[in-house]
């Protein structure tokens, strides 16, 4: 068995150990602050009796459980909360690729890089399939690429690294396809408090038994190291997933679900909207540089990344390591992401240094 | 693939359904406080830089590692925080049966049932061997079965469900045994706090590349809720179980891990020996009572648990049940640890009723 690590980490501990300021647009670790209901769940959590310390249902405390079913309007009995989204979609592609339905994983490219690593790890064979330019979805690459080995499709929306939101009746094609070859669907939607452009539409919507839909408070609330996600199953698939989760974790952890639990019910939708325009004013000053910088790029429809290509100076992990050295910006290297991008570099904006980072760029560039 | 998944949970839910008041001796939950020092440690974090709420390293946040490094002796760098030991268990019986040495795991019986679940579902085929009567390990009986398909052998010591504890020859033994055919012992030392006749040695002392050590603070600090534990691997095998940790989990849950790392700077050794002598004593009234209802029982060495076995009542699960109805005590039945104590059924000791519950299988067993 093979697998690749993803790079996230190789290039942010390069920009750590650089020797001069860099600003870090490589993690997707979002800088602004959590709701304060989560704060005030975790400092009473410390002082509740020990017997809330032990183990939770495998499955995920029944409050928090309880909370998500209402809000994605599905019954509770389909949730898994995992540790982080990272789980939620093991456990729904450990499903797809292990039913004796096939071994190959159909993935749109660009890709995130869990993606194929997470297929391999399975003993799965990951095959990209082209997107449009602007990363929309590319029905027809899908359907052709399709076939009797076919048992996994995986969806990102609103995509990383491209920002594009699939739109829901492509999907739904996507989904007819995944039936016709016996595939399921696995739709990544830990993005879905950051639609910029207000198309976003769950997969859930489509009411199909061949999509498992994931999702986690990693980025809605900013906390990506509490490690808070879910899977929400079709009926005839939560059972084997359930096992797999209770065989490899056990359990998530109790005082982050407890946190999160009691932040989702005390957190007004204001939270969520103030979180997205500062990422569309960030966005502008972004692309507004890139620009002045004579870069090409994609404006995103939602996620927190911008891809940018410079003319000349492709998406190697040899440029984003010189741009760290040179130029004081980390991104991300686009031939991390498939073969789509290898030009491209992907910038995160959860900086508050993000229009300090365009400057930079913008000067480095128009030396060369 | 096929995989089962364990009891636990089920029993418990058999006994919060029951329409009695019923003493849970199922669950390894520890029922005293955790260290002060663990509350403090997470009211704390709850008001640290939201910085500090994203992703920890994936191996685990370099505190921590450190301490553990300190406490058992070895290189850092072999170290990986994961989510409880459920996932330090996966994790190194995954290197043993990926690395194309073989798919046989060699599981001592009775058998805590994670095991063979997580070996099937890592594809491999558990084989079950005999333990001696007291529940040590039967060397001979590990030559007798160990062969070329042969990848992975588990220990557990002190020992869920028999109290034994492993003399440390045996495991030196055991590990030439693997050398001889290729396999990795991963040695789960969960229970290493609750080394009750003071006899433990740790499998690390025979600095072996083949031995995987796992461990955490559920149990040592009463916080199985929190999941955290630690696998320390050989340098060979670290690198591959990193990746596997990445893919599965990206990280453990940091501020589970942030409240463990000060607790285990703060907490005296007092502490783990006050919850030692609380176990030795409950373990002196629960089989006194024992001896009173003309029980066989199996005085444990180390961890919390006592197997009982009483004429005429073998460890099914339907007489499980019917102990929880008919007697208010819930235990777990012998026939899910493997094939060896079919016969006994297994009370935790960690609630402050096992006197009373003893007094009712007294009374019980009168009765009959």
């Amino acid at each position: 068995m093979e697998y690749e690590e993803p790079k996230f980490f190789h290039v942010m501990q390069y920009a750590i150990d650089a020797d001069r300021d860099v600003i870090d647009m490589v993690s997707g670790n979002p800088d602004w602050e959590p709701p304060s209901a989560l704060r005030e769940a975790l400092a009473s959590y410390a002082e509740l009796p020990s017997a809330e310390f032990q183990y939770p249902p495998s499955q995920g405390i029944r409050e928090l459980r309880e909370s998500i079913a209402a809000r994605r309007n599905v019954d509770v009995d389909r949730i898994i909360v995992t540790n982080g989204t990272g789980e939620a979609n093991y456990l729904g592609m450990a499903r797809a690729l292990t039913r004796g339905a096939g071994s190959e994983a159909l993935l749109m490219d660009p890709v995130y890089p869990y993606y194929p690593g997470k297929t391999e790890l399975l003993g799965g064979e990951p095959t990209l399939v082209p997107t449009e330019r602007d990363g929309g979805l590319n029905v027809d690459a899908v359907r052709e690429a399709a076939g009797e080995e076919t048992a996994l499709i995986v969806l990102n929306t609103p995509n990383n690294p491209t920002g594009a939101i699939y739109d829901i009746e492509k999907i739904r094609e996507v989904v007819e396809i995944a039936e016709a070859v016996d595939a399921l669907v696995v739709v990544d939607e830990v993005y879905d408090h950051f639609d910029l452009a207000g198309e976003f539409e769950s997969a859930l919507g489509l009411n199909s038994e061949r999509v498992v839909v994931t999702s986690g408070f990693s980025k809605s609330m900013a906390i990506t190291g509490f490690r808070v996600g879910y899977a929400i199953l079709p009926d005839a698939h939560v059972g084997p997933a359930k096992t797999r989760h209770m065989l490899v974790n056990v359990a998530g952890s109790r005082p982050a679900q407890y946190a999160v639990s009691h932040a989702l019910e005390a957190t007004e939708p204001s939270y969520y909207a103030e979180a997205r325009e500062q990422l569309v004013d960030r966005i502008d000053a972004f692309t507004d540089a890139l620009d002045a910088a004579g870069a090409e790029y994609t404006r995103p429809d939602g996620a927190f990344y911008v891809l940018a290509r410079f003319d000349g100076y492709p998406g190697t992990m040899a440029n984003v390591k010189r741009l760290i050295d040179e130029a004081g910006v980390a991104g991300m290297p686009g031939e991390t992401f498939g073969t789509a991008r290898e030009d491209w570099i992907r910038f995160a904006l959860v900086t508050p240094r993000s229009l300090e980072a365009a400057e930079r760029l913008v000067e480095y560039f128009s030396e060369g």
